[in-house]
């Protein structure tokens, strides 16, 4: 057993410390200030800061980081972890420099293991170029997102197409018209077995019937600085045949190969958010003053510090292991510590946030300082791709059945005297 | 002791829920579309939607309810909260249309009790008319705004007028430009004796020296519905001396006096809130299948149910008997219990909010329901007026003499052997 | 709407209050002492301590008061609530004292409302006058006894006999040789209603084959101040058809009847022990130093003995409106309102108590206070009668019904856009 | 970065295990038995279960895993905490059976470091031979245990004698007559630096002038199967002065020393305990049914196991990477990590207790499952070596000076504009 990261890990760590304090916190006033004077809302991707970011971090070769084998930085997820933490401290504009952004990583991630080379060659060349952006069309508004039987939308051969009919929402990144592609999930076959119903396809947002009605915002954020969440009607969409990913039938499978480093990533980014956020609390904690003591000697303040650093040290291991577990067995065999993490961080994050906040006093609340949207966006954590509640569950389901299993080898001490 | 409703409380209480029923709830849509329309952004007073509301409520006699005596609806605390509570319910629209919002009605109440003739002529009489709004200057970015002897502001005598100069934020409806007036809280003597400094000056929006620099946000919201959280600067603004109220030095009374009944009516006002959370969470659970199950019959969804319930319940008895220690023996007999209500009513509502949100899923931090955007606002009942935990310390500090007191006379059992 | 005390209940308040200061808590340490000293290790009636203060209880007009109607002192809930509060904060002798003890207090109930007067006669008299206790038998170990259609337990008629069959435990009390009369619950006939299966007879405790087996401890403690808690088995007990109460088929009934009052009496006595902890809390911070301030100058011990204050005013409160609901409206009315109580208050005392034992350190643990088996009764009261969660469940289906039931009639606002 | 246990950790936990199960966990019955029917109620070293339990540990291997160096099994504190853990499963047995019990493995420690060859051939030798038992005296009942510069018993020397004088309680194990050792912390100059008045020597129970007052109780529990908690008075007792461990001076140096491991083990035992009150949490769900459903298919039912999982995995980690940080760094650089664990373990593990009590209804309390006996051992760590509030406090003051090294260094962003 060894806590100690290895040493490729730690010369990026270095690099890309120095990249983020020499490059993305000073950038962080110009990204606001150029967001409320684009001429295309959206199109965070054409933003200066952003473009003379993506310029920097390519140069200094912190690019595709997140990505696996020869297409990416061929680092395992142990590795990747604590560089995603790392941007997650300046989650605004740190993945987005870095391409390591989601939801293209997820997506790029996608084409990297089952699109043909000639999808490659159309989408995950520019996506890997930073040149183009994308989106995951899943949630619906009619089902429950968390239940990815019950979706709705329909994929229909129709002679060498296929036509999307449905409803989704909460497409984020959709809402930049530089997002050329969404990879839709749908039903092909409804009578299949329920987990061979599924298909995914790529449709370009430019497709004829692809409508995107409006972006749906999270607390009074419409997200713009990384193309908002998107409600779209797909009404008799077409796209080619060709446009299939893998075969039919094979879209839940996609999506659970999707999700797991998908959730890593999330809950890696979110403990950089809760470091800055407690950085943030003690600088604070640290100047203020009230009733004649600086808020860092008073008790209750001291304890939230105390507890904050107790919760991210504790969180941060977990995420690591399931790291650790998923490089050597699988995302399958790490199933239950992914649920366990996604269910972890955003409770533990937005606790600390919380406090944070407390402390900064209405600034907190205000577009003064990075809390309230990091508390905005850590809490739709505890929503997306399922309510905790439901990871929760299923976590418990596992449990009892090892345990179960354990008793039935005989293992168990029975408590109760009979 | 009798826990139910007088009369005239009760025939109120069926007469705003009437209005509520049949005009404030269907106008919220309306409200949202006029707003994004509106010409001038932060006249909310300017919209149709608040007009008509505004009109028929006075038809109805359900007008200026909040104000005691002869300027107002002359009610108690205790018959008022109930009304605020159903108010609260419908928090966009309700208190607006009533003529009974925060801040206008703590000034209307200081201009009742304090102003001379004259000022109530020229602003009281506008402000009970609805014709013109106001606002109430007293938080400052640069002092901690719960501990009010650290005010900088400085109120200068010169001549026949005062002159201002000091930075204000969180100025709660300032951005309107109806807002007509500011009650300005600074400090005229910063030599006297610690609560003795302070005076209080009405200051025409327009007057030469006051700029309204921007409207401060609370997660992504401007609250423009409200006339916003305006920061100013004033730069030397002149009034005359006429528009002090009561005398120099009189300032810290003053707000104490108005921050008991803004305080109360403010946790009225958020147990309707509550109400409506919990109602839109057993609809929307009563409406939404995951896993087979309907959300409702699920068993963490129950406990989320069961608990708002209770809360709430014990949270209205507190804040009612607070109302009816207030009319009984007055403000300052009420303190502490002012206290545990400031500090207990927001915790509870948004944790009944956060219950609310995760039921609907993402829906519920969207601008389709009205949950996420209630959560900001409850949230920041938690700072507004001082954090909450300054509001414990001191409650506690109360409870440790209070019981000290109780052993000195021999009352207190001794626990511990000698 | 009127939150005073009325002059009855103060009156008894104030005389309740000498009686306590002059003579209950000043024999607390008489009550250990005897106790271990005792002949008979669990008949604590005969314990000289118990007899004085029952004798000087009675002398001053203080003994049955929590019986209703002709039997007892005539008080309704709303009166005797702040009375059996008091005997809670000295809850070791304080109830027995006054002869106000669960579960003689409920049984007395059962007695009053349905014994015939044969039955009044040979077994209520003496309860009413003091000279034997009583236990019930509800509980048994092989099912949930939250839910009381699954008893085991048979009684079954013979010639002019029942003859009991079955295993209870945790019938409190019963340890005690003095508790003469046991009240069993059984099944009469398991073929009919649901709710009409059951019947309650009296079982004399030395009736042959009534084998009391052993005593259940609490956290350490045996409770034999109380009677303990005896597991029991009937083996073929025998007793006369006349000892049954009301008629076959009642004993749900009787059960619901009993179990109203029943838990409101167990939350006002719990909220006595909440005050008396928090008196505890304030008396040691008051005095401990650690690091060089006393522990009542520390926040997080003020933020402890504020949240107290808090949560008490806002439990009584409602356990009071229930006591009045009770009054006017019957213990149906009031069911869910009594759920809530239930529900409440063990956690809430339990988080005072729990706080209160961490001020003062590991002398909170031991039997140097009174706090560890505070404790430790009042977590039985999160399982007593059914744990917690089946409450809050059984409210949830209240609650979701009526907001059901307000949608139906047009009323709810719809929130979410079509 | 590596989470797994190396090859000699594995092959003793797989021994241990068996070892465990095979003798361990059948020998729990006896030994309740035993003690009930012991003649001297405190030695539970003469017990037969204890006896063979420690003559099969040592013949397999299992004996002083505990102490690292030449004197034990040469264990680093990372390969030893697994092993910890799975004795903390069985910990009425367990850790004893083994020689790992505290206090005595602290006090091993202590002597194997600094005793002298006298020393440890008259002390360290039988306790490592389990042949007799020691105890560690260090807190006073008058002041505050966590602050050790208050202890106020004096070692004064007198000719070639120390003389102690002074008053300790919550000595674990001193109850045992078979404690033939106490190492007691007293003052010998109380004019010298702050944390150079403090000495400990060796002092026999059996001198003159020590009396064993009573046994402190936990909850109910006396905890006599591990010796009880004694309060002593130290009346004058005289021993030579070679029984000063180390110098004079040094008291406060080896308290510390102590303390680290001592800690760790606690934690890594609790962690057992969890993992225990998991499983039967999960055994009796899965076979108790309410309301015509199991427990395990219950939602809250299964939040409280998911939650406990999540919660240990967590937990376990910090602990091991503590351990890990002792091995590398020391027991200093490890310090605020012991903080760390210090504070979460117990609330962690009393909430999992909490939980699976309240699954097992009211036996869940009772003598019949090792619950509430395992809770009352936990709640004693929130407050042995001082309150957690104290580590907590102290943990803040760390994290605040590094935050504010960094920021001085420029790292850190600003975040509110100027």
């Amino acid at each position: 057993m060894d806590f100690a990261y290895d040493d490729r890990t730690r010369e990026l760590m270095a690099r890309l410390t120095d990249f983020l304090d020499e490059h993305v916190y000073p950038a962080e006033p110009a990204l606001e200030e150029q967001i409320e004077n684009a001429d295309e809302p959206w199109a965070w991707t054409r933003l200066p800061v952003v473009k003379e970011l993506q310029a920097e971090a390519r140069r200094r070769g912190l690019w595709n980081l997140f990505l696996p084998g020869e297409h990416g930085a061929g680092l395992t997820n142990l590795q990747y972890a604590p560089l995603a933490e790392l941007t997650g401290r300046a989650w605004r504009l740190g993945p987005a420099s870095l391409n390591c952004a989601a939801p293209d990583t997820g997506n790029m991630e996608v084409l990297a293991m089952f699109a043909t080379p000639e999808q490659k060659k159309r989408w995950l060349a520019p996506l890997l170029d930073g040149s183009i952006r994308s989106a995951f069309a899943m949630t619906e508004p009619a089902v429950a997102s968390s239940d990815a039987t019950t979706i709705e939308t329909r994929i229909e051969a129709d002679g060498d197409a296929y036509v999307i009919t449905g409803r989704k929402w909460w497409i984020t990144g959709a809402m930049n018209p530089d997002a050329e592609l969404l990879i839709v999930m749908g039903k092909t076959d409804p009578t299949a077995e329920r987990h061979r119903q599924q298909s995914m396809v790529i449709v370009p947002r430019s497709a004829p019937g692809v409508r995107v009605l409006r972006g749906m915002s999270v607390f009074g954020y419409d997200d713009r600085d990384h193309g908002g969440h998107a409600e779209i009607v797909f009404d008799g969409a077409r796209v080619p045949r060709a446009n299939l990913i893998l075969g039919e039938g094979d879209g839940f499978a996609i999506a659970q190969a999707r999700l797991g480093p998908g959730r890593i990533h999330h809950c890696m980014r979110s403990i950089g958010v809760a470091e800055r956020a407690l950085d943030l609390m003690c600088a604070r904690a640290g100047e203020r003053v009230a009733f004649g003591r600086r808020l860092d000697e008073q008790g209750v303040v001291r304890e939230w510090i105390a507890e904050s650093r107790i919760r991210i040290e504790q969180l941060r291991l977990l995420v690591l292991r399931t790291a650790w577990t998923m490089d050597r067995l699988g995302n399958k065999a790490a199933h239950a510590d992914i649920q366990a993490i996604k269910a972890a961080t955003p409770t533990t994050v937005e606790w600390i946030l919380d406090k944070a906040i407390q402390v900064h006093g209405a600034a907190g609340l205000s577009q003064d300082t990075v809390l309230a949207g990091a508390f905005a966006s850590i809490r739709t954590l505890r929503l997306a791709d399922g309510p905790d509640e439901v990871h929760r569950n299923a976590l418990a389901r596992t449990e009892v059945r090892t345990a179960a299993e354990r008793r039935a080898k005989g293992g168990g001490p029975l408590e109760l005297r009979s």
